[in-house]
């Protein structure tokens, strides 16, 4: 089959592999539909992970069972499903808890796996024609049959739960304010769910126009962080107090204006941004070891965090990548009921020959460019250009 | 009356100053019966905050009511009570929330206020004869006449309630394991307080004998850690896995074995000694400016944080001075009940007299001085020595 | 000053009674612009409790602070503000817990006070020109000041809050379905915060077409239980499987097609509507004694309850009256950020002299009486008719 | 191999029946060590249901695993195991909520299944020489290795649960009050978990002397209610106030001190015995038809419940099968640290030769014959006798 493989950094080529098959009675087979590009596969697509060539990339996978094992009672051939992209067993303590994102069972030796990605695992991914899910049962969500809501449900894989996830490290409840800073597509999702979930009002922070635009959209507040200080604007909005939760959606590799890469910014903003007893939830990647950091506390890991701040503050913080079964289902019951629609931060639906130019172009956060959707059942028809009608 | 006086750094008088008087209507005052002195007067003793001389010190006390404003209904005169160190309304949005230590109204500008503290308010301390207590149906907590448990009673102003707090930041549940940096006396009650929830293994992190020993006392396993990194040791001790919960009760004020100060110390060692999907509970202090910190981060209140192992394992950390009106009431009734005895800590019982001999050997860390209750209605003895049978 | 008053079973009049004042240093005074007929009014109003003549009915008020007691720090003349239906004192056990409907302070010998309600304490009512709040730090709720949304904050004394509690204790969360029993303003403000709070889908059972015309209006799915068996009707449009949540704002006055009161149908419909594992949040009114019931167990206050199908089926119940203080300041946030609008179920707003035909035209339930507001300071204009532009 | 059958009312036997085999790759084969005869076998074993004869009973079930499916990953030939009463396949909604006593996969057409019980589903019981365990790597919880414990882990397929479960449903915390109903094994099993909680008093109401004595001995305040109305008892001992939690572990057949069955009397007796806004954890059996009940309320599973009472306090109730799963790994270390010993319950060690005589003196409640553990592998001594030193 066609795959989506890593060559090295910068470097992506669409490559006929071995089609996957069942290994465990426990599998299934999925033929895909749709499968996103995630900000997460630039870190490996721009060199700055470990990943070595051959990884075939995509974790945010959804599509037609076409072969199931013996052990599988649930997820019947001809389903359409969705799969987290962690890769979980259902069983272990984590697990056992909803922490499906640090799953004891599928990547030995460290706690979490995940299809297509650098040490999580040996799982392939699903920018491909086909995909081998482990643990079958446990891993799919099962969608209504047909088409509707392609790119909503598509999105159940990553990035609107872990948007979710956010709001749920923070507490979000009704009638609280929320900041997010970064309005990528995850920080959308999060502003989004914070909506979702009855926030009085949610404020993202970013510096691109566009993506400000879409917070807009949603009815939460933009702020643009390169006109003033975020965390005074946002305290200028909310009568001196600051927000009841803040949510960074951005991560280790934060930059100020000039491009230079601030790893702890986001983090002491909003330790400033938000009330005394407030919440954090923590989406945006932070990393063990980041050898193209900035300095050498970046590049060990760590940063220098407004502890005394945070603590004179009683603040409380949360972080991980999301445990994404957690969410789904009522995820998924949102967007069937018509009561979400996650898909308006999709910008692209290209078939699977595309892909290299779309990682080159999004990963350049071309204007336009938020959340490309990989199509390889559309993949003979060979345009090469953005599908409409998908 | 008389009162602890802080004159300077390492100095305090037992001075005559003006006996409190019923303010407004809402206040009570207090007869000290014991007041205890706190690990946190050392950073005011050792002029390493901004007290100004004159603070009477005191925030650990308890008392009877002798006075009652006539704005109070459920406090009686002759009632027996002890006080939350934290001074708070009982009505503002913190307070209401439960987050008493960050009351908004007690403490123009900040959020939360105490007795006796520099930059708490302008509340007078209780190493005296007698305390004006403001908010005083919300700040009492009445306890049965009489004077059985009178040092258990003394322990739930402050550091029963603050170790238990750390149990609750990190959500200690029945048959978890939980690692306790630091045995001194709030370290060793928030071990306490993890066995008085059920957790199957407490290991409680400190260098000196004594303090060990107490831990052993109550069941707690005992990890010198002079003797080998103590994240290792407990992992060697949990299979390799490490612990569900971990508590920081040390703060900024870390020292490795040399003495030297090391702010991060503690936290970066707990990221490691708890598991992924593990909490920390942060009660030791952590301040935002701390002019004598050992490098610019530190005082700046800033410290190197392995943020990126903490994100990788998905763990949480909550942080704060204790909200000590949630947790009293249940804490008074395990100790009336038998349930309960914390006086394990108690160490030394002196007249009000003896305070400025008490603070230089407690700041000296004498052995055998973990936790000193003050007896100002014993004043007049004069003996100057411990007393005993009190 | 004016106020409405008890006079017997079908009952009241608009008299002169003695103008409250200060009685303790915690109390304010308020001028009340705006309260609310409740239909727990009703109770009384029908001569089905123990009320005596003389009952200053109200406790649905808002209005100006027009004096403040000596004790009193926050609350301060002129300010705007809505108080919650309970009376509480904010410092007793209860309170301390958020359970403001079960204060033990201000109703001897029982948990929980009133104003203008038979056995909730001495506390007069709001339907009048003027108010006495105690504890009054407590009690009120600053709003921000002239007269936006006077509507949407008048229903936060009450019903808005009450709903949102039925929500509450059916935790409902986002993506879950939840019908509720009951299209009153109660089942209505239920329903509205079950859509607030992120609910996928929300049935609403009821008989009278304007009520299900509303539910609709908010997005929630009608269900008529003259068509069918309600319970047998919400199984079919969820596959089978029943709502996840559960909400009784009905209560013991339930009553079948003929009118006849069948006390336990809500509640064991309810057990057969809900799916394993689900909870019930009961709002509507259950009484310990009901002297007309329809039978000796209604008349003690029991009923047939299908418990075994209850714990078969592994269900939760939660019941009692709103704690509004829990609720009130997030859901005036929502107000004020525009993300709710109650006052949609507001149908009348009325001069304080029309209240007796209020009263009896909303006891008729007579079409288009859902929620009547009165207006005591309109009350000179005399019209006795609806106020236009109010 | 040998089994435990029933026969009919009143009679099983120790019967030859086929070996369990691996039907499914997900399936282990355990060899039992340790069966436990439960409360809830009597239901069957009285004819009180519709079990038809041919039954295997037996759902407290430990041993070694002696074969294992191609599917299953995690459990091996050898491990010592303890299976939950429940049968779960760790991926439905309910699984996945924790609530694996309700799992919507195991047995069709209902919400949960067990081992050896009348419409539970397919599965045999353990009360034999071997037993097979659907989705193994779910329903096994692995042990160490050896023979230490063994009784104490054999009470984590049901009981001990079961009792924390209903500490669980009630919410019990630190220095609370609590009442349990019912001083059998769950009872018992429930005011010991109460007590590992760190409830501060905890009241068990029963009348059987034996059972009030081993109350007594974990530190509980046993409660005759022979001597006079329990609730009354109860109030007299917590100043009037009532507990603040309450526990049902007796069911719909309560009887009154003449042996008549009142189905409602214990819970209609925690309503009084708990204070307003308590909560009430039932874990006692309650039917949805009781052909042999003493009215025709009763016979449909539904009972006369003080409804109204419940509502006014503010109480909230949580029922049904314990989901052990959510509980026996947290236990099970308590155990393993030497912090739970829940054995103490335990009265008789059996070959499984000896179930008939077993099954006839535990229905008759014989004096000494609180909980009979079957020892399998113990068969072929042919003692017919307690085994000392099992």
């Amino acid at each position: 089959m066609k795959a989506v493989v890593y060559q090295g950094a910068y470097q992506v080529a669409v490559e006929e592999v071995d089609d996957p098959r069942v290994e465990a009675p426990t599998d299934v087979i999925v033929k895909i539909t749709t499968s996103c590009i995630c900000g997460s596969d630039l870190h490996m697509y721009e060199g700055r992970t470990g990943a070595e060539p051959g990884i075939v990339f995509g974790h945010e996978n959804m599509g037609i069972v076409t072969e199931v094992g013996s052990g599988v009672v649930r997820v019947k051939k001809g389903d359409r499903v969705v799969m987290p992209f962690n890769v979980a067993c259902g069983f272990c303590k984590n697990c056992l808890a909803g922490r499906t994102g640090f799953c004891l069972t599928v990547n030995e030796g460290f706690a979490g796996g995940a299809y297509g990605y650098v040490s999580m695992g040996p799982y392939k991914g699903g920018q491909a024609e086909y995909l081998r899910v482990p643990f079958a049962d446990f891993n799919c969500l099962v969608l209504p049959p047909g088409e509707e809501h392609e790119d909503d449900f598509a999105l159940l894989a990553d990035i609107f739960p872990t948007g979710y996830h956010a709001t749920e490290l923070a507490d979000v409840s009704p009638g609280e304010s929320v900041c997010v800073f970064g309005a990528g597509p995850v920080g959308l999702m999060a502003a989004y769910s914070a909506m979702l979930r009855g926030a009085s009002r949610v404020f993202v922070v970013d510096r691109v126009p566009d993506r400000l635009r879409l917070a807009s959209q949603i009815g939460a507040t933009p702020v643009d962080y390169t006109q003033g200080d975020a965390a005074e604007q946002i305290k200028a909005m909310t009568q001196g107090e600051g927000c009841d939760k803040g949510i960074d959606a951005v991560g280790y590799q934060a930059t100020v204006a000039a491009g230079e890469e601030q790893p702890a910014m986001v983090l002491n903003t909003l330790v400033e941004a938000v009330r005394p007893t407030g919440m954090l939830g923590v989406v945006g990647l932070y990393v063990p070891a980041d050898p193209g950091g900035p300095n050498e506390s970046a590049r060990n890991g760590q940063l220098t965090f407004a502890m005394g701040r945070f603590f004179e503050k009683g603040q409380r913080m949360g972080t991980g990548q999301a445990n994404v079964k957690a969410y789904n289902r009522q995820l998924r019951d949102m967007i069937i009921a018509g009561r979400a629609k996650p898909s308006f931060v999709v910008s692209q639906h290209l078939p699977l020959a595309d892909a290299p130019e779309a990682y080159e172009r999004f990963d350049r956060r071309e204007e336009g460019w938020t959340k490309v959707l990989l199509k390889p059942a559309a993949m003979s028809n060979g345009s090469g250009r953005t599908m409409a009608g998908v």
